[in-house]
């Protein structure tokens, strides 16, 4: 068994041996600057560590990690451009850096090298494996079409957020990790059992993301604390907030939400003091481990030693209780 | 064999069959909008006549046929964003109709949606189809990145724009008869005269393109007549003229192409003007002619009977002589 921290390495020397440029340079040297930033690559590490539980030879799964990694790097690229985010990963967008055009284009190309990579899984799994990818892939972009429309609607329930939520992160953490069992040779139910793994760690992820912009440590989470906060999102935490909030609160809710060209600071400071009066980082903290649990319940459920699940475990552990 | 209004008319009730909404509806919408507008499907056809060369049973060829018109219409849909084109079809554009970001990411579904027909694939023929099609997919990103760059320079040689149009629009035609001649079991050597008769037909389908747009019959051709002329689209055309405009006739073209607001009438009666002084259209007659010539060269080299064959090549010239 290897550990997240060995497979983490291997993918970094795979994805950064990778020359992305060619001609036409305009084309393609957006996608080698997307792909040279990093990030933390936990899908393709998930797909691997899957892989691992039921092979050794992690190198014969490392394509189809290699494209859902470039898939996921591609879907942040169009997103950023819907979203008119101008960081990622503390450096300027594609679409600021170069313009819109280029990012829609160079997004474009990423998702067909990612099926590139996708197409080198071996013969007998290679049409479960495709289906299976386009299927997230094509989810992902539902979650992103429902969070933009979520945007501009005031009735968003809880139940439609962790759906959205579901969809745009968390299945490709659950794709990811099936994908690796089949390759593997894993049953089918184990397969499905990582899929739900990854599914629940994905939602329990993104709840741990909602209370890091109001909760973190600006000097260990990457971007700015409160964005959510600034920007009305409706998050977990908003959507509760909204949901328990009466009389002076809700109305104090309301005048920050409404209020045009609010200052940064007093806005962040004043919604997160309402957030605190109604507990709901307790209400979200107690959904994102419930989430926890699930996915530990699948993963126990997997046929195979709890040894070697170890890593899983652990890695797990670790997004829950990260802090950037 | 089928004939191509055979094939053309199951193509499109299988097409029309299809129902491409579902939830979230604001992101399926557009893409049944698009899907619905028809067009000629050249691509889909070209592939299931390549395969009835070989095999009689086209209807096991006709989901990567459909994933094919799928991805053009993909790519269709990006380019009219980034082209800033407001009317497709004589109707308006997805991202007109909606917004850019709808139009973004409908189009990145339509891609993944395109994937997954390709992924019908029989077995032993999917991993070979596959990378064919993604090289493909990539080549035609390839060619709308040097036709943006080409908009902004003023040295572009008819080399450089005929590698530019075969890599935007003749590859994919290649592509389609290629996957058809795989399909259906033909030889390498088939498969690959398809793929290049595919190609020079293409080629030579742009050029046709480029002399509608000047001198066709508006009342037949399906856009207003001149548009290249007015927008200064460096096209086989204005290469030529630019190259053998001499003395007061280059300095009105130069005059024309540099004109502030021109009215759009004159400016375009004026550049024809030019382009018959310099009989840039022979120039462009006799290069489509030659790549129609190579077209059927590399048809008549294909292993099967001349009946066989006869569609394809009344195609060809269909494409030649079309009017719109």
């Amino acid at each position: 068994m290897k550990s997240f921290n060995e497979i983490s390495k291997y993918i970094n020397t795979e994805i950064d041996n990778i020359n992305w440029t060619k001609e036409p340079v305009g084309l393609y040297e957006p996608i080698s600057y997307t792909m040279k930033q990093g990030g933390k690559r936990i899908r393709p590490a998930l797909l691997l560590m899957a892989y691992n539980l039921f092979q050794d030879d992690i190198e014969n799964a490392i394509k189809p990690a290699i494209g859902i990694e470039v898939f996921h790097n591609f879907t942040l690229l169009h997103d950023d451009i819907m979203d008119k985010a101008s960081i990622r990963r503390g450096k300027p967008t594609v679409h600021i850096k170069w313009d819109e055009n280029t990012a829609i284009l160079s997004g474009d190309v990423m998702q067909i090298i990612a099926y590139e990579f996708i197409a080198q899984t071996e013969a007998p799994y290679l049409k479960e494996v495709l289906l299976l990818f386009s299927k997230t892939a094509a989810e992902i972009c539902e979650g992103q079409q429902y969070d933009m429309e979520f945007e501009t609607r005031e009735d968003v329930s809880s139940e439609e957020y962790l759906e959205m939520i579901r969809l745009k992160t968390a299945v490709l953490l659950g794709c990811s990790l099936q994908i690796g069992a089949i390759l593997g040779g894993a049953s089918q139910e184990d397969a499905k059992l990582l899929y739900d793994f990854g599914v629940n760690i994905g939602i329990a992820f993104q709840l741990k993301d909602d209370l890091l912009d109001v909760y973190g440590d600006k000097d260990i989470f990457g971007k700015q604390i409160g964005g959510d906060i600034f920007s009305n999102k409706k998050t977990f935490l908003l959507i509760h907030a909204k949901n328990k909030a009466k009389d002076d609160i809700s109305e104090k809710l309301e005048f920050w939400l409404k209020k045009e060209n609010p200052d940064r600071e007093s806005k962040i400071n004043e919604v997160t003091k309402i957030y605190n009066q109604l507990e709901v980082k307790n209400i979200c903290e107690e959904a994102m481990n419930s989430y926890y649990k699930k996915a530990i319940a699948n993963l126990d459920f997997v046929d195979v030693s709890s040894t070697k699940k170890q890593e899983l475990r652990k890695l797990a552990e670790k997004l829950l209780h990260r802090n950037d």
